[in-house]
């Protein structure tokens, strides 16, 4: 039952209230032993803040829940693979594990030659194309 | 009067209010027109939160005085080099001009081979070795 996607989607529901909210639809859950203890959604608009993207508040959320600031047994789902930004706070938390749906070959910080902290494992492409979809059709409904 | 260092000097105070409550103590400033719309320290362990550095904040904060989330004709003054969640975050912001003190080789952003928003200007080495030092001792301290 707890399989990548089952948590992909919840991701992707977030992602979906972002695109209501008319903000770039990005989602993402942190589960810890099969418990989701933070979702969130990109607000970078709502907000006014370029540091409001879902993986950085879901990364503060977590860390208030679980009352220390290192995500040890979490795995954060994410729609769309993180940026630079993120990957850098993804680091700083020693996550065990980043589960991406889309690959974001422009902004995402894989082709930036970053990588995450060594003990955090990386899945890449699971529901791939419903993650890059979404996105695709927000940017397409805004020309 | 206006002078970089004038301002480092103020991101320095920041970095001092870290120290006192045993945080790395790293601070920074952002700056409009010469005048002062945030200034910030390292918060990481008061808040446990890896993504409390003093940048992240500080962008915030000038966003949220701002009412708008991008830091044309700002400048960031800041202790020590951004590190790659940092960097990612200013390049976002689209800040203007970032003055770095004391160079991170290890952790910043530039060995990184990262860059900042075309439109950002940088530069480093301001008050460098008070900036250097404030880290140095600080880690002495923890031996």
């Amino acid at each position: 039952m707890f399989t990548d996607e089952y948590f992909m989607k919840m991701a992707l529901n977030e992602a979906e209230t972002a695109f209501e909210k008319d903000e770039v639809p990005i989602g993402c859950v942190i589960v810890s032993n099969n418990r989701v203890i933070a979702r969130s959604h990109n607000l970078t608009e709502t907000l006014n803040d370029v540091t409001a993207h879902a993986e950085m508040q879901a990364i503060t959320s977590a860390a208030n829940f679980l009352g220390g600031k290192y995500l040890i047994n979490c795995t954060l789902y994410v729609t769309l693979e993180p940026c630079v930004m993120c990957s850098g706070a993804l680091s700083w938390s020693q996550i065990s594990k980043v589960v991406i749906g889309a690959r974001d070959e422009q902004r995402g910080f894989i082709n930036k030659n970053l990588t995450l902290h060594p003990k955090t494992e990386i899945v890449t492409g699971v529901m791939e194309n419903e993650c890059s979809s979404i996105v695709k059709e927000f940017f397409k409904s805004k020309r």
